[in-house]
């Protein structure tokens, strides 16, 4: 049980992680005074709940990468052929990043394979029944890649990050922006063609 | 004939050119102060050569589309079969990218079509050979499009921005960086099977 003195601890960080989200999402440096400002504190005061900027940067990836998995995770069915789950899992993952543009790219850019496994784990089963075309050389090995082909999993994993990383790219910035869903259904179709499914 | 004075501010612009870039190479939010500061120069001395921020870089984004067009420019021969003159063109424009990471972040970012339609001139005429298997919907139509097929020129283009996007946010940052210049041979193999090339 919480002491009152805790729950407001983390009411406080809570609201500093959603001013520092915001000022993301505006396109802005993340400046510990900026965010600081914004919520009425001196930067000072923000130091007692964050130590650093770098911390609470890893905190807001930890907490994005969670979202976003659990997003994909939330898409996840049984049921279906494999070319239909991977539509529905990568739209899940598209449709999350489009929501949250500022987080998605923040996201994306840190650099611990973990959080991106367990981002990609739902799409390993459906990759893991293909047979790609070819395969990419130095891929990362992850440990726990399920049954079917697990070379195939993760081939199609690395690959779906990656068009999706490019879909994003092109629908969040950049002289082709707004077509980014009808994008995004040609890439993971040709994906699947690609990936044999 | 430029007189000795023009020809110094044209050298002045050209460091403080140089030193946004050495700074956004950095990581680093782009100033102006700072800038100023990188050449010993006062805030206010600068903006005798950039009224604003904007302008410098909007400067910076029009010689950077004017690099990676040249580069790709460069690389284009009209010998060869489609496949291996695609790999040849994508892979110009990969290794700009990489060497100015900062520059190509910021030259993928501008909203105007006509720096990516300078930069994605030379695939036209390898697309234009080419029978995409399937359409995208709603692609911008350009003006300029070669003989062969116009359709088939304009998506092969918007789908190798796309590619080439998400290969390089794969190896610029994030989990799997140092794995692009493989990713980049499988995916354009991927995109010259989608395209019928």
């Amino acid at each position: 049980m919480s002491t009152p003195r805790q729950r407001y601890r983390e009411q406080v960080r809570r609201e500093i992680k959603q001013a520092a989200l915001a000022r993301i999402g505006e396109g802005e440096p993340l400046s510990l005074t900026a965010v600081a400002r914004r919520l009425g504190m001196t930067g000072p005061a923000l130091y007692k709940y964050f130590a650093s900027r770098d911390e609470l940067l890893a905190e807001l990836v930890r907490d994005g990468l969670g979202e976003l998995a659990a997003a994909v995770r939330a898409a996840a069915a049984p049921q279906g052929g494999p070319r239909e789950r991977l539509h529905t899992l990568a739209r899940a993952f598209y449709d999350w990043a489009v929501a949250h543009p500022g987080l998605f790219l923040l996201v994306s850019s840190a650099p611990t394979p973990a959080g991106a496994e367990e981002v990609l784990r739902p799409f390993l089963p459906v990759f893991a029944q293909g047979r790609p075309a070819r395969a990419v050389d130095g891929l990362p090995g992850w440990a726990h890649v399920p049954g079917g082909d697990p070379a195939a999993a993760l081939t199609g994993a690395v690959l779906v990050w990656t068009r999706l990383q490019g879909v994003l790219s092109v629908e969040l910035r950049g002289p082709f922006a707004g077509i980014g869903a009808a994008l995004l259904a040609a890439e993971i179709d040709a994906l699947a063609d690609t990936m044999g499914l």
